[in-house]
């Protein structure tokens, strides 16, 4: 069968605020091929993605990701795999196709899955899929209290592990920072997971962070997440040799195989936290797991948005029973709990567990997503390029 | 000063063809301050990058490019630096941004040379530019003979050094690679610098581009550009280690500094070839360059269009007097010759100097471009944030 059609749907909440919250839009995607259909998600900024599908040709190797993929055959696995290498080889100039690919390689694995009767884990190559400890993934509350009442709050909803990230981390001083890493242990209690995002404030700061690890450890922080950039493996090695207990997280600003591959062979991680959203989808989020296992580095997915992602994004270490623990957005917006009818909710172990569906095992709440659709048109020279469709 | 304005300008050949030819279209920046204007080029994609400087904010760390420069103080070189950082961390997960910043960050060391009375490189913190000798940039022909032809044409107009590129190479037989090879030396004569680029063609393959190298070497290839994809660091290193005085060249496809780092220090590059329309401008490049030559690594610029993208590309090591060789586009696209009045063009020893003129030292064509002028337009909720603005 022929992929006969990719259409891109760009969602939002009626406003978006200037917060570390990336649950505020969507791009949903949509492929249809043979009667068919899949569904995807791509991270991040949907008007570029969109621009990155249409764009006009440059030249022969920046050309619209959608020129690697409509008319394209999809008869099997290999097909997927196939179409990934035509668009990093055909818009290999074209920076944003990464995060365009993206949510095209789910919609091709939920369409395929769907058609072949299976889960995408088991098209990906596992035999089973294995529950996952989700952690609550939260950002800093503005003080050390609002902090303690989320890390309690967290801990009331039965959740075993919780990450603080972002908000006012690296902006004041070490003892700042102190204060809420304590008020984010004690308010998930002595025995909970703690995890603690920095979303890379300092950058390539080296000292700046080294004078964190202190408080980490007090807290008893089993990761510190992004201290810096994705590219800064130095820094990363250098503060991973200081930190002792405390592993090194990071990868989810990788947009290719290539960048988590160097996150895990040089930057002394402990877990390498991959975006199928971001990546390239779950071919690539598959292939980096496969890395990191075999060189005991754990990987964990990074999701903060929906469910719809969120099983994405599980499927590619489904199978790893070594990789206990995923992401699980807990405060995200209303759009991102609306963009799927069902819900993978925790089960009575507290633990998620993939959709035991063809394909992602989701669908998208279409009639529900209408009053989200944002209006976009794309003209170059007098001719429409891009025009929302019918969702 | 307040930055005033940021406006992009696409401008495209009538035809784009399916050929390694990225001289076919551009995206000119002009951004205004204070009365001044400065210029600068975007490579590439220009309807992605364009939506990229106007998209609606997704987050706090994902904003649209122009959030970060409109408004923003413009006095001396570190605003253009800070600027830099804000568009990183503002724009984080928007992947196309570093392009987009690019072309931006050209037009403030345009604007602010031309404030100060000074070159760019003055402003950069080199005391003199040296000349470099340019090598003539081409595509391999489509047989032996062609490539042996375009080689004499190099040499015939005056060139010492040349590279072929891309065209049929990596897609026959381990043969015909050799005979292109030796097609292109006989061609530029046996004491020719000869440069060989692969174009990513055998994307991670070592043993592919190992069959290679012993013609490489009869051939007397100087440098092997681009064996492998920009984040193959392992696979350049093994060539590398196998090549002997082929050295490999690479580092284009990096769009921030941390990228080009990787390749000096993981890749076992003997040249980093940075271009600064895509890794962020000129601010990222001269950080480069004094990273590559603190190394031992050979700094060169990656530049196939406008003469006003070359001014841009030597600048961040023009000062530098060991590395002596420059790409110099010699078959761009009428538009790229066109997108400004004067060249630069070889002095009376066949070398290139960047024009002792304050900022980039040219300016656009803006009464012959009219005629490329792509016009565009993007519409998001029945607002249109982006039209084609007057050039």
């Amino acid at each position: 069968m022929k992929i006969e059609a990719v259409d891109f749907f760009y969602l939002s909440m009626p406003q978006v605020l200037n917060i570390g919250d990336g649950s505020q839009d969507a791009l949903l995607v949509r492929v249809q091929a043979g009667g068919d259909v899949g569904w995807g998600e791509c991270e991040a900024a949907p008007l570029v993605s969109i621009a990155s599908l249409v764009c006009p040709m440059s030249h022969s190797a920046c050309k619209p990701v959608q020129m690697s993929v409509i008319g394209q055959e999809l008869n099997d696995v290999r097909d997927i795999y196939r179409i990934g290498d035509l668009v990093r080889a055909e818009s290999m100039d074209l920076l944003q196709a990464d995060h365009t690919l993206s949510g095209i390689d789910m919609a091709l694995w939920d369409l395929l899955g769907k058609r072949l009767n299976a889960p995408v884990y088991q098209l990906l190559g596992y035999e089973r899929a294995y529950p996952k400890t989700p952690y609550a993934s939260m950002l800093f509350g503005d003080t050390p209290q609002e902090t303690l009442e989320k890390g309690k709050a967290a801990r009331a909803k039965g959740y075993r592990a919780a990450k603080f990230g972002w908000g006012p981390i690296g902006l004041g001083t070490v003892q700042d920072d102190a204060d809420q890493f304590m008020a984010a242990r004690e308010g998930l209690g002595d025995d909970g997971i703690l995890l603690i995002d920095a979303g890379t404030v300092w950058k390539d700061d080296l000292e700046a962070a080294s004078l964190r690890l202190p408080a980490l450890q007090a807290c008893r922080a089993t990761w510190l997440e992004e201290p810096f950039v994705s590219g800064a493996l130095k820094e990363y090695a250098a503060l991973a040799a200081q930190a002792g207990d405390v592993k090194m997280a990071g990868g989810e600003g990788s947009h290719n195989f290539h960048m988590a591959q160097h996150m895990i062979d040089y930057a002394g991680l402990g877990y390498v936290q991959i975006d199928a959203g971001r990546i390239g989808g779950m071919s690539v989020s598959k292939a980096v797991a496969d890395y990191a296992r075999a060189r005991g580095v754990t990987y964990v997915n990074h999701t903060f948005t929906s469910h719809l992602a969120l099983s994405a994004s599980l499927q590619p270490f489904a199978g790893i029973e070594e990789d206990v623990i995923c992401e699980y957005p807990v405060e995200p917006k209303q759009l991102a709990l609306d963009i799927t009818t069902e819900h993978l909710l925790p089960d009575a172990n507290g633990q998620i567990n993939v959709p035991e569906h063809p394909g992602l095992g989701l669908e998208p709440n279409r009639a529900g997503l209408q009053s989200y659709l944002v209006d976009t048109e794309i003209k170059v020279k007098g001719q429409v390029l891009y025009k929302t469709p019918v969702l």
